[in-house]
């Protein structure tokens, strides 16, 4: 008997089949004993529909005011949630977020959760009620409505699960799982069982879209055993444990993940001095771009030296501006620009230990005659940055030279 | 410089479009001083859709749950509004029913207000600002959101200006106002610049579909003067006054109701003895059908006597199967039903001083050849029964003998 949050995203709340669909999933987990507290986000397509109805009054409308319009989405999904489980003679009873009460700071449309009153969720349990919460959404101190911003159902679902001290938060997604790498690119892409923290924060960051970057990150540090798995098939999905595996063959690399919507930007030949990393990259942060990879080069002749980093595809055009004016004034040699690129990462905890993943890579991606722009490492992390249109054959032939199709257990 | 609460339907909020026009006209009042008070419906057809929604999941859904389901409609429409405010320069803050608080009963989808807290209302308006409420909803002392029922908004409008001590609540439709008679049946019929609570009553009941009646019942009980007008054009509109006309010229009547989706049932030779009318109608209330007229005429044997009452069209099979088991019980002599019926009425309280009014009401039907079947009076009505097809030509052939086309102050 545990007490397990689950959290439905759009997809699985996407129509009323959809909602009866988890209903159905509930009622099963219900049968099993279990306490069930279910996180739901609005019906897929319905905040963009709401945000698009703002949008034609206003291009900047009020933050207060859109979270009073779009926190709607999630209202409906609990009521209409509530109703299907009541129809199958379970007890059910939705909260709104200002109804159980998630206390939020005040900032409008990007809300941290400071505290979650448990009082009314943990009567609900005790009746032997389900208890169906809004996700994405809280209350400031003043009874203003609030969200949490986009993929804020998973950290509703998160806290909740911290506040409540719940046996496992458990993600349910349109896919099965964590994978090695993205089975749209490669055929046999193997559902990992188990990951770290770690990694998933680092495959996640690199693109395996499957959770939310804040909520993985909120699961780790309050310690939520965290679940990803699939609404539409019976499958115990990835756990993300809190601990690396203890079996005998854990694997060394657990993913491969990759990213196309990156550019390059090259500023050569600027003072070596110290300081001058901060002068290019501080004008380009300073103007709220993301900076992902920097890199920047002994210097060979020992007065001026090369940096490079990559942002986001779409703001390429404005970091280059930025940087033309900050060379000039650096007297940098020149300035180079690279949209088409992309950036490949092998990641695992089990690297620490063992030497020689680097070089596996590098091999693997030469006996392809793929170039390597850039490498970068982390503990448990190498990334490198080459041509974009070798991007599958490098994700091909790794997830090849890596084993990962083979299931280490078996 | 005023306050009024000013209520804006469904239709006149229907796209963010009508909408903006919306914010025109407030931010037009707001210009001449006036402290102005919004309350909203959800656009047309979104308590339908979210209805529908629920059907879909189930037949019969909780009301709490239906509750938390259809109150979004409102919450996404205040929005909507204060954004459009915000553009145009007005300070404006939207509040839900709980936000406000708007302390109902827990009669979850036919919820009764028992309070209004006016601290935060009166604070935004003394910092400036225009109050945007969510109308047709409220919270019961648990949190619980509730809504007020079909055209709860209206009550909503009341009851806030009621609380507020406004100085009118303002109540915005599709039509101008409140005709002598429907415009579509008459050409000539003419809009009312003033009418009394008691006419308008008598009017909304018989089927001028203007107002809730409930919220007229609420604003006379309460005081509050009532404006009813046109969303999107620019008139006075027609006010329901707490006082009859003091003008010389007053006018007799004030206007023609009619309906023509009743139908008639008439017990005959039922005994007469005390008890009766309740034995025949009882049933029919009991099975949650509503009665409109009752008609018994005095006996003329002394022992039996015949009663007619008229139901809902739609009621009709259901009452017609219940009175045929009390009519075999009571030994009544037969049953006749009849769907085919109209009935027309004059509503006016200058017809309590007038003689005559119900002679020259019999006497224009008469002319036309106009059969009445049953004649019913109150105070301040005569309400007539007569055939279907007879409709149109009684109500305007009523219409111009009684000059209601003639403004009586001009």
């Amino acid at each position: 008997m545990a007490l397990y949050v689950k959290k439905f995203g759009g997809t699985s709340v996407g129509s009323t089949a959809r909602i009866e669909a988890v209903a159905d999933k509930i009622v099963a987990a219900r049968g099993q004993g279990h306490d069930i507290v279910v996180v739901l986000s609005a019906m897929s397509g319905e905040t963009n529909r709401l945000i698009a109805l703002a949008e034609e009054i206003q291009q900047n409308p009020s933050p207060r005011e859109l979270d009073v319009l779009i926190s709607t989405g999630e209202q409906v999904t609990i009521a209409l949630l509530s109703m299907a489980l009541q129809k199958r003679g379970c007890r059910a009873r939705s909260f709104t977020g200002s109804q159980v009460r998630i206390l939020t700071d005040e900032a409008h449309t990007r809300a941290r959760i400071r505290e979650i009153d448990c009082k009314s969720i943990r009567a609900e349990l005790a009746l032997g009620g389900v208890v169906v919460v809004a996700g994405f959404q809280g209350t400031d101190e003043n009874g203003n409505i609030t969200t949490l911003g986009r993929g804020g159902s998973d950290t509703s679902a998160v806290a909740l699960a911290a506040a409540l001290k719940a046996d496992e938060c458990q993600i349910y997604t349109d896919v099965k799982g964590v994978y090695t790498t993205d089975p749209r690119v490669v055929d046999d892409a193997r559902l990992l069982r188990t990951i770290t923290f770690e990694e998933m924060l680092e495959l996640a960051s690199l693109g395996a879209k499957v959770l939310q970057i804040r909520s993985v990150e909120f699961a780790g540090k309050y310690k939520v055993p965290l679940r990803v798995l699939s609404s539409f098939e019976d499958d115990p999905g990835t756990l993300i444990s809190l601990e690396e595996s203890n079996e005998m063959e854990a694997p060394i690399i657990s993913g491969i993940a990759f990213t196309r919507d990156e550019a390059k930007i090259t500023v050569a030949g600027v003072p070596d001095v110290p300081g001058v990393a901060h002068q290019v990259i501080g004008p380009v942060s300073d103007a709220g771009i993301e900076v992902d990879v920097i890199v920047q080069n002994v210097s060979l002749d020992g007065t001026t030296t090369d940096i490079t980093f990559t942002v986001k595809r779409q703001d390429c055009e404005q970091a280059q501006q930025i940087i033309s004016r900050v060379a000039e004034s650096l007297r940098a040699r020149s300035v180079f620009v690279d949209a088409k690129i992309a950036k490949v990462s092998l990641v695992g905890v089990g690297m620490r230990s063992h030497a020689g993943i680097a070089s596996k890579m590098f091999k693997t991606l030469a006996t392809e005659s793929i170039n390597i722009q850039i490498i970068t490492t982390s503990e448990i992390k190498i990334s490198v940055v080459i041509e974009e249109k070798y991007l599958e054959l490098a994700v091909r032939s790794l997830h090849a030279a890596f084993d990962l199709a083979l299931d280490p257990v078996a």
